[in-house]
């Protein structure tokens, strides 16, 4: 039996660098409380030739085969990101009996389950904080802290990308484009945003989340998804002056027995958590029939935040691989109906650009009346610089999805209706009817 | 070998009834997660005659032998509260070889390490994340989620009752007096409110806490201490006009490898996460050196909540018991020397009431700097209907608690000066200097 506990790391990015630093400099409490010194034994990266800074050229491989036939590793630190060849590299290591550690949330969200039952298959651990919410404990709450409740919602601002962005154009006014741009020059936003503002990048965190929540297999695909890229600087001033806060909000709920998963702009209002989450924060909320609800707010990203997560779970795994301790038997998924989007219910603000005639209004509240949607509140708003032009800013009380739309088919078509402007749900306490 | 995973509980009040009920309710699912159903074998109570609601009679005894005397009861509940008989009967059960799980913060502040230490020395283990915070995970957080990092502060509002209280205050211009009627009237607080409204209860807490965020033993009576009840309505009055609003803080914070622990009310900046957890709400504010900052906000007390983290020990214990798993070591706490407030280093808020005469400011200012103590903020606020005297609000620079100390003596023994209206404590972003 060695003396130390062996890991290998996959990928030598930013965070695998953090991984490394981290790994150094709290040798000496890591060794104590495992029991023995964690040892780094290989760093697999694509190109093996380029230096790498803090990083023993002893230690890099491109092969790995090289890190599956050295039995002394015992954890293997995935951290390339993205789905190829990560996962494939991920079920190698689950089969050739490796404890795995990943941040990857679109192998998890993908393909979790199933890499979680080849785990337990080997007799090995697989263990993922690291992929959502960055250095914020979530997973392992929901797996274990919260376990006795009977999960019926999970609300989150997982991206900080997209939290970014709206925090500044809600302070300053500013519209996407110009934020967009802005949080490229300061690096929270890539060169392609696409993941991020489109939500996809989210969509993966919530279906990682309905894995542990409901303990159901949800498929990123499956996420109803839209991004901020429509918002406006009109939307989000309008919604201030209802009491609101427009925040990118990955949400899933458990309604009589069936999932609702979304990734959407929503309307919060001021009051809660969330709205005042602001900036790169990530923040998670968790109903639960026992404790009510609880939230756990903190940085979701960042090298130093993300390898708090990676290496509490090496420590974890760690500590059972010297202590000798089985896995626990891994509890299938199960599989439920997701709802789509036209069945789900909520509350929806509305915003409408028409001509400024008599009797636009009364067709509008028509249409909406005949869909059975019922108005919770409108305001008329003159266009600066359009005259002859108003908008309609309505929200709904608890309204059906597809009924919703139906209805906006139908006001779109009018004549007198220029553009819909945008249809957002809204987060908040009013009691479904 | 028993096929039900037996327990007893020890305490049939408020949280042992939610206890019972959440086991009954959630029977099936748990027993899915554990792989056999949880059996409550016995209820351990004072008055056995009493009968009591959703307790089948044949499961009461007043006797810990009776429990100690079968072999299948392999958890036990602590749930009976203060230090005595529970701390003795805890010990009892672990030195028996039986797991514990408990919420009993007095005893855990009190006696947690020699316990813990009993209990790895008899194989069993002893949980305790209903102890502090309710429902909030947070126990298992520190001792899991966050354990690759060096923590380095827990700043917290773990007391519900002072937490509502200074709400009020805040929210209504209220004085102590008349909230704490109100807080007794709907019950957030006891009749002999003492162990809330002076910090008992936050500093058993913070206690609990010192051990987990630094693996340090403080004891209760080393937390720097100072209840609620000397604060009256000006106080949260001037601190709200400079930016601020007064809660009940437990902090704890490793400073040169010493431990600062107090319980005081403190003036936290508006924007800080901490000041905007209203009502009886908890929240829990942790630093490490790779996370940075999280914060773990929800409900701290109802026997919801409390069960939702009793049940979160009892499942993990019961799936260690079901798959054979033997604890992990127990790593003895440390012993550090605690500092004594006369060392802190913090911003402070004066309030002073003088006769207003000529040269009344410049002698306190000369008593303030005297001891190297430097104003950042300073204001006069005219006294209403006391012609004549003044109230001086004054913020100072991180000073050493000490040498405040030794110049408050000096002002408050100045004939001008009618009396220390209050001197406390100010949490933010400002650089110790």
């Amino acid at each position: 039996m060695s003396d130390t506990v062996g890991s290998a790391l996959l990928g030598a990015g930013g965070i695998g660098s953090g991984v490394i630093a981290a790994l150094e400099a709290g040798a000496a409490r890591y060794a104590a409380r495992v029991g023995r010194p964690l040892e780094l034994r290989h760093v697999l990266v694509r190109d093996t030739l380029r230096p790498r800074r803090g990083v023993a050229s002893a230690l890099i491989t491109g092969d790995l085969d090289v890190v599956l036939g050295d039995p002394d590793t015992r954890i293997v630190i995935e951290l390339m990101g993205g789905e190829d060849p990560a996962r494939s590299y991920i079920e190698r290591c689950l089969r050739a009996g490796r404890h795995v550690v990943t941040a990857n949330k679109e192998v998890m969200a993908k393909a979790g389950a199933e890499l979680l039952q080849i785990a337990n298959d080997h007799g090995v651990r697989l263990l993922y904080e690291a992929s959502v919410g960055g250095g914020i404990p979530i997973i392992a709450p929901l797996s274990r802290d919260l376990l006795a409740n009977e999960i019926t919602a999970v609300t989150a601002i997982i991206n900080g990308t997209t939290n970014y962005m709206l925090t500044a154009m809600a302070q300053n006014g500013a519209d996407y484009d110009d934020v967009l741009a802005e949080a490229q020059d300061l690096g929270y936003a890539e060169p392609d945003p696409t993941a991020d503002v489109e939500g996809i990048d989210a969509s993966f965190k919530i279906a990682v989340l309905c894995g542990l929540a409901f303990n159901v297999a949800v498929s990123p695909d499956q996420v109803a998804r839209e991004g901020i890229s429509g918002l406006t600087a009109l939307d989000i001033a309008y919604a201030e002056q209802l009491g609101y806060v427009i925040k990118l909000l990955a949400r899933a709920r458990l309604v009589e027995g069936e999932v609702e998963a979304t990734v959407q702009p929503t309307l919060v209002p001021v009051e809660e958590p969330l709205a005042k989450v602001d900036g790169v924060l990530n923040a998670v909320q968790i109903e639960g029939d026992l404790v009510g609800r609880v939230v756990f707010e903190g940085p979701g990203a960042g090298p130093g935040p993300t390898s708090s997560s990676v290496l509490a779970d090496v420590l974890d795994v760690a500590q059972d691989v010297v202590a000798g301790r089985a896995p626990l038997a891994f509890v299938p998924r199960r599989t439920v109906r997701v709802r789509p989007p036209e069945e789900h219910r909520s509350r929806y603000y509305l915003r409408i650009t028409v001509q400024d005639r008599p009797g636009v209004l009364a067709r509008i509240a028509q249409a909406l009346g005949d869909a059975q949607i019922s108005i919770a509140s409108f305001i008329q708003y003159e266009v600066e610089g359009a005259e002859g032009t108003a908008e309609l800013v309505f929200t709904t009380h608890h309204a059906n999805g597809g009924a919703l739309q139906r209805a906006i088919g139908v006001i779109e078509s009018m004549d007198v209706v220029q553009e819909i402007g945008n249809v957002l749900p809204m987060a908040g306490a009013e009691t479904p009817r």
